[in-house]
């Protein structure tokens, strides 16, 4: 079993990264605190995983929360039934939540699990691609607000992580490439080696190829978790995460949340990262187009949907990392390191944007 | 200026606990990260104090959030209204924000405070001698559910608090024996000689003499800091500070919230878990006479209001104290000292609950 640990002081917890792993009662039962588990997961996920979760934990007082499927309904409604539900079993701060699901689904059980009664230990079973190397790793939790997506939550640590790679095999084609969307990005930010092993083998990424994808993802999550285990708060070089997140997140709120994956429209912010970062000399034009080929390889969109500018500005002013109302943007340094930027041309933005 | 210090590390932060510290541009600028800031505040607290705050930061880019007042309004809306609120006007993760009021303002602007893009600056300005002595210190934050009253929220810690002991002229004084019924808490859980002192000057406190409100407040606020810095999480000791709360809650989620302060039901708490200690011989009879004597003197209720034994049972069973489903009281061992008790006879539980 390979495992990599996020280092976090008296908040570390391990990541296990395995075919096989949500089959092996050990893993899960040690991470339960007592006997009180509730399992939030969604009406896709459920169908397939859950049978094997209430087999594992038939011994414990297991109770179930069953979203529907989608980021529509990563809201305040889907909290507030997981609440009722730990309420109405009178669950206490001594219960554990386990996520099993993708990204929506982590994000809210782990936004429950910071908030009710100010905290209780979470486990994580993300069950996308993008979740396993992505959202599962690092603490961010919360749900979209109508005005913004991510406005409310909490940084907040999982107990463990269970990445399980048979899972994958599921999953539709679009899933896939959403999370090679997340892969490139650590390729992209961190690591160029990385970004070239992502080169050589993104056809077999796609095809599930067991010893590449266990490779791919570990080295995505201890490329986070280091960055994590710097900055757990964001303070500064957490930041650099977001390479394509200021871009893709407009997509989203712009179209619709649930329209676009969000690892598409992470690929396609990548994509338009990589144009500014082009235009103020921060690649080369070679290095832009190895970008841009690695991306449309993945399977991901290259091109912006028809939004207007003044909505897409609109919608990139709600970002997070922005200050003093000013859009700050991830850009490039090169192929394998990115930085924080507000000082950018804004008529190549709007350019950018309006291609 | 007096000022204590709250120890926790990196979230260290200081209490001033004055006449006129809301008068002092100083004290709050400093603490102020940039232009952006929300006052949270409600209707009855606005009418007084607003202008004062508005005067102080007539510098800033002020956005203001005013509550209907009560107890029921502590609630998922008015976490919303701030959300909204904060989003309309492009307000990011620099912006701070101000709670001007008692501890229904205090825990909801916090917890707004911690959850709002997962997290920005508070400031606490507490208005009534109950959150000057309580909720202002120790960082817990959150929103009552339906179900049960604070089951929603975090540990948050503010960046300073500013007890202004100008503000209590304006109290009714109800609000000044709620208050009091938690600094009593403070003497019997912590410190005999300071309950003494309590038991000899109840009646300057009631009539607000400054300097004996000024060390009864310090004295309250650096037991309460002790012991949140000990314990942050409340892993164990910090649950002392629950004394009388567990009956407390009970009797404001059975009566409903608000018809009840807050400090009355856990002065009523308080006599309750008395009963329990004497019947456990953990006080003398003599003990006993002196915590009820110093509860009716401070203008506190001593009975119980009507309330059918399962009821009441159920509502004690939401505690979050509560292990295993079972009820954990708070009692005392002597005057000074209190402790978690999860070993009790039921029988007299019932009874004192019935009587």
């Amino acid at each position: 079993m390979n495992n990599i640990t996020v280092k976090l002081g008296e908040r570390s917890y391990p990541i296990f990264i395995d075919n096989g792993t949500i089959d092996s009662p050990l893993i899960l039962s040690q991470y339960i605190r007592n006997k009180s588990v509730c399992v939030v997961t969604n009406t896709t996920v459920s169908a397939i995983y859950l049978d094997k979760i209430r087999k594992l934990l038939v011994d414990y007082n297991l109770i179930e929360v069953i979203l529907d499927d989608g980021e529509e309904f990563k809201n305040n409604d889907s909290l507030n039934l997981i609440y009722e539900t730990l309420l109405k079993n009178s669950f206490n701060r001594d219960a554990t939540i386990i996520a099993l699901g993708g990204g929506v689904v982590g994000d809210i059980a782990g936004f429950a699990s910071a908030s009710f009664m100010r905290g209780i230990d979470f486990i994580q079973i993300p069950t996308t691609l993008l979740s396993q190397v992505d959202s599962s790793v690092g603490g961010k939790t919360g749900i979209n607000h109508k005005l913004g997506k991510n406005m409310i939550g909490a940084f907040y640590q999982p107990k463990a992580v269970l990445i399980d790679m048979n899972v994958l095999k599921t999953l539709p084609d679009r899933e896939i490439s959403a999370g090679l969307a997340e892969i490139i990005k650590y390729g992209l930010i961190w690591d160029i080696s990385f970004f070239e092993f992502l080169e050589e083998n993104i056809e077999a990424l796609k095809a599930l190829d067991t010893a590449k994808l266990q490779y791919a993802i570990q080295k995505s999550c201890e490329i986070k978790s280091m960055i994590v285990a710097k900055d757990e708060k964001e303070s500064n070089l957490r930041a650099i995460l977001n390479l394509g997140h200021t871009f893709g997140h407009a997509i989203e709120n712009c179209l619709g949340y649930g329209e676009w994956l969000h690892g598409e429209a992470v690929g396609c912010g990548i994509v338009m990262a990589a144009k500014m970062s082009l235009h103020h000399d921060r690649i080369t034009k070679q290095d832009f187009q190895r970008i841009l080929n690695l991306i449309a390889k993945a399977g991901l969109p290259v091109n912006m949907p028809e939004i207007e500018l003044d909505k897409f500005l609109g919608a990139m002013k709600l970002d997070k990392k922005n200050k003093d109302n000013k859009i700050r943007l991830v850009l490039q340094k090169g192929i394998g390191k990115a930085e924080i930027v507000d000082d950018y041309s804004q008529d190549a933005l709007k350019a950018i944007i309006s291609s």
